[in-house]
């Protein structure tokens, strides 16, 4: 079988990583997987929700959007419209969830990260395309402010995110792009973190379902794809801060 | 280990299930899962939604709501609000997804059914319970719409949902209660159909990770459950109607 | 003259209140006229609106709903519409206002009781019904309170709401269900104190009119019907309570 | 006992109705009562809304609304805040009902008339003071229509409204204004035709109560007030409307 | 050339300036320019907006509406529609910037001036007729509050607004009605101060354009127009306020 | 006088326009106006609003909006507040009647120019940096629609806007950054056409006021920097398209 731009079954798209691509944010990243363009920001507030104060911990918190013409036909402005669409509040809250499982949150202290990720075009993956970069914009910041305020560097682990699925032919594919992604039965999310451990993992049957053993094969897709992410992030991040983050998981 | 309601780490809560709860909709379900109570109605519409005119096939969405006081401390109506939470949307996505993986969508023709799950109280569980009565009720529905219009019954396996998750003290738990639900380190919902093929897997940890072996230990907990879920929609949905789905299931 | 449902014209549809429907709140009833079902709660809140602040005297105030399918087309949740219509809110406001012509708010001090009264089966009469068992509801949970913190018991006297109409036949009817409501030209509210005052009395020509007999004729056809409403009410709340409404009646 | 403004408990405010007020309306108004100014107009549109398109009848709907500073101290605009409150739709809904009791709907056709009362200065009385304003405004633009369109005269009769209340001291007033209206202990709201018969009647205990032999004087003193209102409605219109509608009354 | 009201191409519309207006505000105007109705209202509040605390400065802001039938047909309220439209913030976020150029922000010292403009009938220059009455109608309350409280009085300078425009046949016209506004070519609004200097300058090409040369035309007849203006408002202020104006512009 | 980034006061910035920047547009453009950056869209719809129907012409309508992280601090997005902002509807307004100015609407026909504006880096400028991005991603669009369905090219001219301003030492400057547009007594907006005439002039005195001399020293500057702004645009469409609209403009 060959994809119809050409990949392997198991092959992931170009990956790049932009750093430091805004001048305001205190962490910024454009990340390009193929034709999926996502700019990721970091900004640090130093106080967290009110539900969360007092605790001595921090809190990351996601939002999402789409660029209207992001995507093959334009699609309304969710602040034209006046509200966020469920998709939308999946994705943050799942952008959300992933980045703090990796976050020494006690350490962070009583802050807030805010991560935006601003779809710029989508082909598909937009939300673990957001995942992957978030973590690298959220690294950027955070290392800054634990520089600058001598805190303990709080990055416990790397963190990426890729998609998995089965086509009607029953081939598993890595990293669908738009078109794929609309003609899979099944459709499963891989958030993981550098150690090998699952944070996330969500698989759905779109008007079809999956057995124990299709499941086995999606998940090895994902950890072939997940491993060669984890390389981009290194890359991205440099020797000094991937050192900082090994050393904090060895810890664990 | 004892649970904190008596209960064995593998064992479901007492399950029932009243059919035709309610005299207005077509088909209506309160389902208890212990203390747990889902009213679930499904409703017939004669046309499907905009996006799908024309395709020929039918189309299932759901809405969930809580009542103000389902919950230990009164929680403000989403319609005071003037917005409905992601938490909502999510589990809304999730109920009417589920559903239409085993139903028979050409076969229903251009028809909506339109699922409420309202819960009248909740500790824990609340949107597997929702998917398991609400497969109930639209059973009901779809059977009697079917019989009306000697229309070819359109459900094609059993549905059903459940929760698992590991603790602090990495005890695998099944049909996790609201206080085991905040405390437990990963959550993981399985939606499957009568002949054991996933619907949806969605596992978090929750500022937590888990491994490859743990999610074998989860899934297995899982099947356990489900098994015992089948036979109350089995009981709760008669013999002619099991029969009905059992033949469905086998012409795949 | 027969009505629909076999009635005669004054006579009420079968009551039954059954209390402690719901193990979160602090007081909880089903209420059942009819085919009416409505589940009314009361929370208890340890502070008052902003705008009473400092006046040292408690506050009630209520919430009405109903579920998509208590009727027997199925209606638009006001969460997805984003508001609350004119017909809720007029509902909303009329049960909190009824409820504190019989609360001595003084005494209560500075708490706010909530009521929630969702519909889960509509045929008519939801307001009525609402009030008369939202009664109970705060009844049982201010007696609670009231014996927990050695306060003195608030409730002033007994309190209930039933409709009234004339039919296009000029029959005067008690108690109309829905069919009969739709259909009537006249419909009147009454809401009533065991001690025989009125509390709120809203007539209303629906593109008609009345005249000042039948108006008479509605008065006393609503106050049989409130007498065995207060006596449903007085068996729900039990002997002790009772007394000690009575006990406060007679001190007003 | 003397009213803060001077009047005897059964005397009206000063009442003023200019016509054709404005220059665009089909009919139009300004109606003073004492310090209460309302301005109503009334406009016509060739079709009903979606649920009564076919039954060959009209429809009247009416919205209500204050100028910021019609108060004492501002009030925040409903298009501020985003959404109408409930008093402001309680009382939409009272205006439309009440006009729909005097038009021959079916005579009016499948059209739509539109009521804006907009109050430009408030001193209690605003919702009475509209209703006796928009009747004068909506005959005035249903005149011009059906001389225009040789359609029969619509309007069956005359229609006001008043208040009435029980002050602390229980002395029953007529037309309270707004500091009579703060402090009343009873306060009702009544709406009549020309001919004497009752169309809407809203009587309202404030944490308070009233008995059958006070509702009997509360409506003897509107039925005083609403006569000379009738007076004030037939020199505003004139005499050849005038006897339409008597004419109309005495067909019915 | 003659318009189609019978106007010189340079002449305004008849103004009239009709001061406290209504009882309730700090200060009140009716202002008419032609069959253009505004009513103006101030509102003083001893504080400023939150992201202006401390700052020892004042701040005024205005709102801005129509009545629904202001208009040739009915105009759906904003309130209805839930939100405020691009056109009203435009003309409310105008009316604000203005009337600040000529105010002492540090002498009024930290209050806020609400201005509310409410068209009661329009036919053109709603938005310039609601700068020069609100002007009169915050001059009056400002004069009051200054004199109760030994403040300095803290208005600099006159404000006043008109527009002027450019139509098919290349004629420069002064103030333009609604149909005169629909059809120009060029259209700009001016706000100037009594000293003659520009405070807003807003010319605007629908689907047109216009030169060096047009500007400074349209700038001459807008200046005409403003004297003019001026001179109303004296009148409606009278001559001691005038004077203390005068004094303050001096000054500067 | 030296400004802060060193520039000559009627020094442009540093101007980048990056065409086709995106893959599904079907005209799209990254502008950089020094450190401000847009990227704007073109789509093109093959209807017109409603209210425009039948009249055989085209529409052109603008939306714009910043990424959270586009400025300094973070700013909430319109999408979670659930409205648009007053300056956004603005803005929106202004780019899309700047750029109806310049297109023959007859010629394109009844379609729908949908631009999007979307700043993801902001220092001052940006509305004007849209207009002028704009006029490039929607001539792109026009070019091709036209060639595509041997369509008359129907842009007529060039289209720029920047900004001018007088600092608190009376020193006029040439496109303002932000820290010299928060500073600024006066701010103007410039939108002009290729041949010179004025599309758009909004001047605007921010608690202060400008005189007549002061204009012309603002638009003498603008002008300079418009001519600069056009030889950008030119060089970014090419000289094909460059040649098409001269001719254009010649005709008219």
């Amino acid at each position: 079988m060959v994809r119809i731009d050409g990949r392997e079954p198991l092959q992931l798209r170009q990956i790049h990583i932009e750093t430091n691509y805004l001048k305001h944010p205190e962490g910024s990243v454009l990340i390009s997987v193929g034709d999926t363009k996502v700019i990721c920001t970091a900004t640090i507030e130093d106080r967290v929700p009110h539900f969360m104060r007092g605790e001595g911990k921090g809190w990351i918190t996601a939002e999402y959007s789409m660029l209207p013409r992001a995507t093959e036909s334009r699609n309304v402005r969710e602040s034209s419209k006046g509200k966020v669409s469920g998709r939308t509040m999946e994705i943050q809250r799942l952008i959300g969830r992933a980045l703090r499982a990796i976050v020494d949150l006690p350490a962070l202290g009583e802050k807030t990260v805010w991560i935006d990720c601003d779809v710029i075009q989508a082909d598909g993956g937009t939300r673990t395309a957001s995942i992957t970069g978030a973590f690298v914009a959220m690294t950027l910041a955070l290392n800054e402010l634990a520089e600058k305020r001598a805190m303990k560097f709080p990055i416990t682990d790397f963190l990426a995110a890729t998609s998995v699925g089965i086509l009607e032919d029953n081939t598993t594919i890595l990293d669908l792009n738009y078109p794929e992604d609309s003609s899979a039965k099944v459709d499963m999310n891989v958030v993981m973190t550098g150690g090998g451990e699952f944070v996330e993992l969500q698989g759905t049957g779109e008007e079809s379902t999956f057995s124990y053993n299709q499941l086995h094969e999606l998940l090895n897709a994902a950890q072939a794809g997940l491993s060669e992410l984890f390389e981009h992030q290194r890359i991205a991040l440099g020797a000094d801060i991937t050192e900082k983050i090994e050393e904090r998981r060895m810890k664990k």
